[in-house]
């Protein structure tokens, strides 16, 4: 193995560490010997990767937000209803809550790292909602009536829901949660014509 | 004034400097030292109410889960269809967690004291809403085909959406929003006859 490529296996492992150790003991508690410890690395390695664990919360948010950009681009790049696309991503979404550690400490860690602002991951989802919310609305996918903004904020403040509530019972991510979700709220948000397309399972 | 009556309106100052630097700066960060000093009392007065920040943690939640309490007996308690029992609660409960710190501190606690549980005052309000909508379902009050199950877990999952949106904008806990999801929700959740009698905003 190159040099090179060794220091980028040692900065996954201490991205994946720091994301356990803020996701166990929170951002304040998680210690820097107790992440190398984690990633099976010395103090040195670290430190040669990360001067500080703000740094390490960076790489974790970093790697978090690059997982959210690829599922919203694989939605987007979707055929079909508009609304689809914030179907299938909400589900692809609540999976990686659930199983991808960076993800779920990804979420978690702007309120742990700094209090009253808004998490840049969820601020990316809500954006990426709003956008596909106001295509939906010019593409004549929203019922009559239904603006793009009201649709957004009933699932932007759903999916928030279900994320928070994941991270003590994660039977708020399953497939199954999610899709009866959509099963309630889609016959209220989609154009009656639309709607017999779209598939609440994702 | 009599001692009696001093003491407690120490401990009541106490309560609310702590819900005060709790949401502030949260659990790991809040000193006994600037609580006592935020209260107006001596170190002293603070530990003859309490022997250290988790017993004012605890006040904290107790008494945003007494406000809770309040808020839903006073919608059980009126009359009419029981999903206007829901609406009338979360239009309560979301304006006393924008302007009431002991209420927003008290659902923020649970995940700064302990991570990965069920925060005590969502568990609270889950509960009741679960507890509701069964009613619902009971009474015929919910659309053809909707469960109390379905129902509640958007409802819950919502609400948090709003509670967690709301710590760092406040735009999410005004009426006119909340407003809003049930005039979105309501057509898809009721009994199409009990819609034309449900009032949205509360």
């Amino acid at each position: 193995m190159v040099k090179q490529e060794r220091a980028a296996r040692t900065r996954q492992a201490l991205v994946r560490a720091a994301a356990e150790a803020f996701a166990e003991e929170g951002f304040v508690h998680a210690s820097l010997g107790a992440i190398s410890k984690r990633a099976g690395v010395s103090n040195g390695a670290l430190y040669f990767h990360f001067a500080n664990k703000r740094m390490l919360a960076e790489a974790v948010e970093a790697e978090a937000a690059e997982t959210l950009r690829r599922i919203t681009e694989a939605a987007w790049a979707a055929q079909g209803n508009s609304l689809q696309r914030v179907v299938d991503a909400s589900h692809e979404l609540m999976g990686v809550l659930a199983r991808d550690i960076v993800v779920r400490s990804g979420f978690e860690l702007a309120a742990d790292m700094a209090r009253r602002t808004e998490s840049p991951l969820r601020r990316q989802w809500r954006h990426w909602v709003e956008d596909v919310l106001r295509g939906a609305e010019r593409g004549g996918a929203l019922a009559e009536g239904m603006s793009w903004r009201d649709g957004a904020g009933v699932i932007v403040a759903a999916t928030t829901g279900f994320e928070v509530l994941g991270g003590s019972d994660a039977g708020w991510l399953s497939r199954q949660n999610i899709t009866r979700f959509w099963e309630v709220l889609l016959p209220c948000l989609a154009d009656r014509q639309g709607l017999e397309s779209l598939v609440c399972a994702g």
